[in-house]
């Protein structure tokens, strides 16, 4: 999407270790015109998929997700993270390990919040190595209900995420695919 | 608000201790049209205050703030929570006690994002002791901005927080406000 890349190569920052900082429009600062182009952008891709929720992850992802769901009129759920080790029964759990962080957390839905009718649009700002997406779809899964696709605004083609994803039969749509990225060269995107 | 005192008194589950969960349209799964219509309210309360900015905290205010800042055409900012201890100079940075979690955690902007002539509005979804508000205020004077006032979802008017900061000259418009509530006799609201 030429308005998205065109905001990452002017207000983007890109620090070493693939870094890529967002914070001026999309995940501090939250650019709401912008951002609400991006989600009518995921409601034309996936609208004629008979999507009935859109699943997110706290925190930085809600944002994109409300306004996504808004164009779609169905509910939205935000998965939630707890490093708490004893979880009740009511809830569907996934582990996620942050390769950025070194920790493992885990993400948790409500089970009174998705059922086996239930056809899930996932929407998230970043897709790098895909782990946070992965459980976001075990929980789908686990819930009997079924993945419709995956909505991401920026992806990290050079990582392994969207390989994985996409292995699995699941549909992916990144607005942004960065191809490659370096302090010097700036950030480049696939075609 | 009637649309929203119907819908705690419906869908709102009350719990021993003065605990309201609104999991199933506020905070947890969102009831995205619910939550327009109260976006649209803040926006009719505030829309003559010349709001530059919207101010929120992660994670549960993300998404009303966002839907509320579509109505405002402004950027939504959100503070991050943080036990960070070791804080870089180019944020602003308030401590915020938790009653609930006891617990102390560091809320931060970047200095970015709110300066001098930003007129802010800060949105949140609930208003109880007020720990949280009180430090995106001192955030919002730090930068040197004006806060034109708050808008909540849901005050619990039995706790202080609602008192201390309109004694501070604030301007506090909340959509619901519960007088008192129990297991019992579910929620009362203030008239």
């Amino acid at each position: 999407m030429k308005l998205l890349e065109d905001r990452i190569r002017k207000d983007g920052i890109i620090g070493e270790g693939n870094v890529l900082k967002v914070d001026s429009f999309l995940n501090h600062q939250m650019d709401i015109a912008l951002i609400d182009e991006l989600a009518a952008e995921f409601h034309r891709l996936f609208k004629d998929c008979g999507v009935t929720k859109i699943l997110t992850i706290e925190a930085s992802g809600i944002g994109i997700a409300c306004l996504t769901a808004k164009y779609f009129g169905v509910p939205m759920v935000f998965a939630k993270k707890s490093k708490t080790k004893n979880i009740a029964g009511d809830i569907y759990t996934a582990k996620v390990e942050s390769f950025t962080h070194g920790t493992v957390y885990d993400v948790m839905v409500s089970k009174k919040f998705l059922n086996s009718s239930d056809k899930v649009l996932i929407i998230d700002d970043f897709l790098a190595n895909g782990q946070a997406l992965l459980g976001l779809t075990k929980i789908v899964k686990d819930a009997g209900a079924a993945t419709v696709g995956c909505g991401i605004v920026i992806e990290k083609a050079f990582q392994d995420g969207g390989k994985i994803i996409r292995e699995q039969g699941i549909r992916v749509e990144s607005l942004a695919r960065i191809k490659e990225m370096s302090v010097q060269n700036g950030a480049v995107f696939c075609d």
